[in-house]
């Protein structure tokens, strides 16, 4: 089984790698890397290089195609060639995925047009630009279109994926061989847990961002 | 503040990168990749090389130690170059932390003697061979040294870390930022949440591995 995970400079490395880290051990699964190029592609903080391994177009069709986020990705959204590359991929995928942003690129290549979907809750609303309707939730399936929720979201949504796949007893020993029984510090991982005062900052940084 | 994490063929990716997701957003972070040479290094499933930056020499101090794990550590338990590295960066470092069994690689070096220490839970019993006490907890913390369990844990802990480092008011916003909010799709994460036939069953392949 092919997976397909396109990269492009200032992606966002932790939406790429964990749903890698779950996929990958799907049996018989095959993860090919892909960018304009083969050759490192760095991610948004500059700080990791990850070697892609072949060119889009090296891989138009694979079966599960998983496309992370990362600001490098807005200009991206009008490049017709990793737009159109999308498309091909989408057309025969079994399952078509995004995690975080990556759901803006299968947005500008139409394929969320008339879905809900979800994307890091930061750019919800960006989401109706494509055409789709916005859902803050960690993970929303529409037929074989699976976008998830903010970089950490990956992993919830490949353990998903991964049973419909290979089966719940599958994706249950995966997530022990990973040992993802999770216990972070605070509870401070969504919007309606978060300090309203702390998102509150954030979405004005994001706004004066984009000013 | 420099933070280094060494990579070696055979590493299991998700230990690396969710510190690293975490870590990198520090005020004034700088992650260096290191390993015995420059250039792309292999993840244990062949599947994802990633970039080093420099060799392990050219980082003797840096002021945060991360150890990923990962089956191609066992052929480095005797290799006195990367232990010798180790404990010359433990010796200046503030934290020196491992995930999964990253924390063997530790405890060949001698930095876990006489402490209490985690890993991923299928080599707890191994942390003995080096002095140390296996406990199962998501994080260990014995004075500037942080053990954290299986692949996944890294984040926890770096959360953990990252709220010593900058104050928990910057873990709960990054915790945010990476939308942190885990929603495991099974309850499987854990030697004590998973069911006790998948638990024997790993385990019995762990010992036929080792015989």
């Amino acid at each position: 089984m092919d997976i397909a995970i396109p990269l492009y400079d200032g992606f966002t490395a932790l939406d790429a790698i964990g749903p890698y880290e779950v996929l990958s051990r799907l049996p018989g699964a095959r993860v090919t890397w892909l960018a304009g190029e083969p050759g490192p592609v760095r991610t948004d903080n500059g700080m990791l290089g990850v070697e892609v391994d072949a060119r889009l177009e090296d891989l138009p069709q694979p079966q599960v195609l998983v496309v992370p986020g990362g600001f490098g990705n807005r200009a991206l959204l009008d490049d017709e060639r990793i737009l159109g590359w999308l498309r091909t991929a989408h057309a025969s995928s079994t399952w078509t995925t995004s995690v975080c942003t990556g759901a803006l690129l299968l947005g500008a290549a139409g394929i969320l047009e008339g879905l809900r979907a979800t994307t890091h809750w930061l750019e919800l609303e960006t989401l109706k630009r494509f055409g789709a309707t916005p859902v803050e939730e960690r993970v929303v399936v529409e037929g074989k279109v699976v976008t998830a929720a903010g970089v950490s979201a990956g992993i919830d949504m490949a353990l998903w994926l991964g049973a419909r796949i290979a089966g719940d007893s599958w994706a249950k020993a995966t997530q022990l061989a990973i040992e993802y029984d999770p216990q972070p510090p605070f509870d401070s991982g969504s919007t309606t847990k978060a300090a309203p005062d702390l998102v509150a900052r954030m979405r004005s940084a994001r706004r004066a961002a984009d000013a």
